[in-house]
């Protein structure tokens, strides 16, 4: 076995560090809280990207590049995006250096401090928003539906690889509407698209939802959600789209003259996914032997490994498998033949297995000769001997099997895992014994849902979009509730 | 006519700004030297970078991510870099914000001063070369091919849109060899790759040569160079690709265990190009009318603009066109049908002309009656009755013909544009009054290439890869020369 990861049952969040390693996917840098997105990490991210990006085209939506930084001013013109966003930033104050007087290499010039001070995007909403003044004064102008891909900011205190990192790289929709009615439409078609991104590319199921006010994003007037089940019971939001009302639009001054001449504020929404994804996608199917990538979104989804002693058998096995690959191309299909000598085919097995190639090809002299392949699949770890003859179409039904196959399993597990409290005793049990999500009552209030999460760390992850009314009473305050929500501790 | 132009001959700096903000490609932000790039200017980049793309994938690259910040110290560790990039820089001290005491907003906490400063990345090479020691321990290790899309910060103290501005996007590509050989050849392969990106597809020639060693990238041995002439008879630099020895495994103690298994330092090359491509591309082939796109990289290739009085004449016109184009789409064309009634025909042509559309059909009962369409291009604005049937073939090749057509121009333009100087006088005057490059003998010094600057405003742009030796005297000093370098006033 090449690398040997920590076992899911011994320490989850060690063996999720050490699978991120391992599989090469990314590591921690030299500036504290940023990482370094290594090529194969970055070819998965470059898959999902390419999705993301045509369903976004698709919808209508274009993509744009406004500036990186953010001056400092902008933070205060909308009330609650202050509170939730200017907080831990990066602010560069200087815009020069110079060799040290005393000779100890460089120095900030302190002749070169900024009359104000520029904050690195945490997000866009407010640079963008004071762009979209001039674009917009006729309702002929909207809606505008922008997207960009960026990177940004946050300095939080503790980071963990994809999950929670000082520097992400992510996208931000920023859309402008004319009327309510229009932008909230925009706020639910994304929050669809995310959950069929990650449904059916991400073999990842969510639950739609809407946040409750403590959880909403800040200058948001409805935050829709998709929440994910990792394999230790926590939730892992996933994406999420703001309806943002008229606040942003108020906070820079953004009016259109409607069809009547009349001027009113533009409605708006935001909505975003990001480099997170990367870490729910590892931790929603991958196994004790490393990760286990949907084929939609896998790099590579073939290796084929040749046995051999002798360089006569390998070059007999080579002529077959310059056969074989032009067929697996012409079905769309990426894959690599790995005839490096220098590795033995178990250490081989092991490394590509530890990075989640869902099908694997060996050929040995004697397979060759019985006119047939071993196919391994690595959602299941199963090996068959397959005819040699159409392995093409076998393979390309195989990866759909695949695909479809960790869908169902991720499913299955998420489905095992909401259950519903009735009684604070019953939720406290669940949470600690089960986790999961938990399907319960609450008043509605602030003040419960705080009292909750200071009690258990359970947060709400929202109220789903497909839940029944349903009278009950709070499983904390025993006030009346007309609807569950679901509640989970989170990433 | 939708909106007019500053014409070139009047103001060529005035034209270019015009046209860039009348294109709706870009313009200035809130942020001093930072730019908006517009939907319609960012689909024309993401062409580009589809393309490029592609093409280092081809070649054997593999994108990666690396942090936006770069410790202050490792801008110390390579002298010559330090000397190049570590001057104008966006520096961050702190990394939180909090509310004013004095009620007057947000302020930056004073307690949350960085121990050591961070630098938002001019260039990579001293985060990427901190991390590849990690990655590199003997020579199978290597080579390591690896290109970063990212942004970059520069602070610029005079900005103009695309072509110098504090924030830009650009690809940076930063490679590992085991020997000097290998490092130089992939040098050279990516310089060969620009040209080849630079005329295939954005139709515009450039010199392909070697940098003085004053125009040299700091910390580099060698830089090759693409160097394309504007309509102004200015140069632009367009693309570099850096020989750099071991100069950055020295900084940064790169070692690796070679076949015989002794340590030696790793040698590098780094290689980019950006937005500023987007400057070369409009001031290449663009007009007093607006913008004139290379068909490859337009982002709508085709406009189809209905001329009607009545609504029977729209309608049958229309159903005229959803015939057509799904016959051009399947020829790989993108076109878009405008038949906005809010907009009169003469609006949309000068729109389309100022957006570079290369190609507009127009289409109006008597065309239809006689089987015909007027077939207008941009390039040469020429119009045309061509019959409406087989108009999927004829703009395919008309599309192609355009692409053609515009590289052929540039190109006459820029062999009309390269002179030979053989006196100070001559070179002095050709300067002033033609512009251009000046092919002329130069005595190899420095010192002589400053002063030729300090007087004329005049680089070195390259000494051409096919340039032949050539006995002469420099045109400055009156020494010895034996090649001659090509001179121009730069971008």
């Amino acid at each position: 076995m090449a690398k040997e990861l920590t076992s899911r049952s011994e320490n989850y969040a060690q063996w999720y560090q050490d699978l991120v390693i391992k599989a090469d996917l990314a590591e921690n840098s030299a500036v504290r809280g940023c990482m370094v997105i290594k090529p194969y990490g970055y070819a998965i991210w470059e898959k999902m990207q390419a999705q993301l990006d045509s369903m976004f085209k698709e919808t209508g939506h274009v993509n744009a590049y406004f500036p990186l930084f953010i001056p400092k001013s902008f933070f205060s013109k909308e009330a609650a995006h202050v509170e939730g966003f200017a907080k831990e930033c990066a602010v560069v104050t200087h815009y020069r250096l110079k060799n040290d007087p005393d000779g100890k290499g460089v120095v900030i010039d302190p002749d070169a401090k900024l009359e104000e001070e520029l904050i690195i995007r945490p997000t866009s909403e407010t640079i963008i928003w004071n762009t979209y003044r001039n674009w917009i004064q006729s309702h002929r102008d909207l809606p505008i539906l922008i997207n960009q891909w960026a990177n940004v900011v946050r300095w939080e205190m503790r980071t963990r690889l994809f999950l929670r990192t000082a520097e992400f790289l992510w996208q931000e929709g920023h859309t402008a509407h004319a009327t309510r009615e229009e932008a909230v439409e925009e706020t639910i078609k994304i929050i669809n698209l995310y959950a069929d991104f990650a449904e059916k590319f991400m073999a990842m199921p969510v639950v739609k939802g809407v946040k409750s006010e403590n959880e909403r994003f800040a200058g948001a007037e409805d935050t829709y959600t998709i929440e994910a089940l990792m394999q230790d019971g926590k939730a892992l939001q996933s994406g999420t789209s703001h309806f943002l009302g008229q606040n942003f639009a108020k906070a820079f001054d953004v009016k259109f003259a409607n069809r009547e001449g009349a001027e009113e504020y533009v409605w708006a929404t935001s909505w975003g996914v990001s480099t997170r994804l990367m870490g729910a996608l590892i931790m929603a199917h991958s196994d004790d032997n490393g990760l286990v990538l949907p084929p939609k979104l896998a790099p590579l989804q073939v290796v084929i490994v040749p046995i051999y002693k002798k360089a006569e058998e390998l070059s007999t096995i080579s002529a077959k498998v310059d056969e074989i690959i032009p067929l697996l191309k012409a079905r769309g299909i990426s894959v690599k033949y790995d005839d490096n000598d220098n590795k033995k085919p178990g250490w081989k097995f092991a490394q590509y297995e530890m990075q989640g190639v869902p099908v694997r090809l060996v050929i040995g002299p004697r397979d060759l000769a019985n006119g047939q392949v071993e196919v391994a699949r690595r959602d299941t770890l199963e090996k068959q001997q397959v005819s040699i003859e159409n392995i093409d179409a076998y393979v390309e039904n195989l990866l759909a099997e695949i695909q479809e196959n960790i869908y169902r399993k991720a499913l299955r597990f998420r489905e095992e895992n909401i259950r519903k409290a009735d009684t604070w005793e019953e939720f406290k049990q669940l949470l600690t014994e089960k986790g999961g999500f938990i399907s319960a009552h609450w008043d509605g209030t602030g003040e419960t849902e705080k009292r909750i999460k200071e009690e258990t760390k359970a947060t709400i992850r929202c109220v789903p979009l497909d839940s029944q009314p349903e009278e009950g009473t709070c499983i904390y305050s025993g006030k009346p509730s007309k609807q569950r929500v679901l509640f989970a501790i989170a990433y």
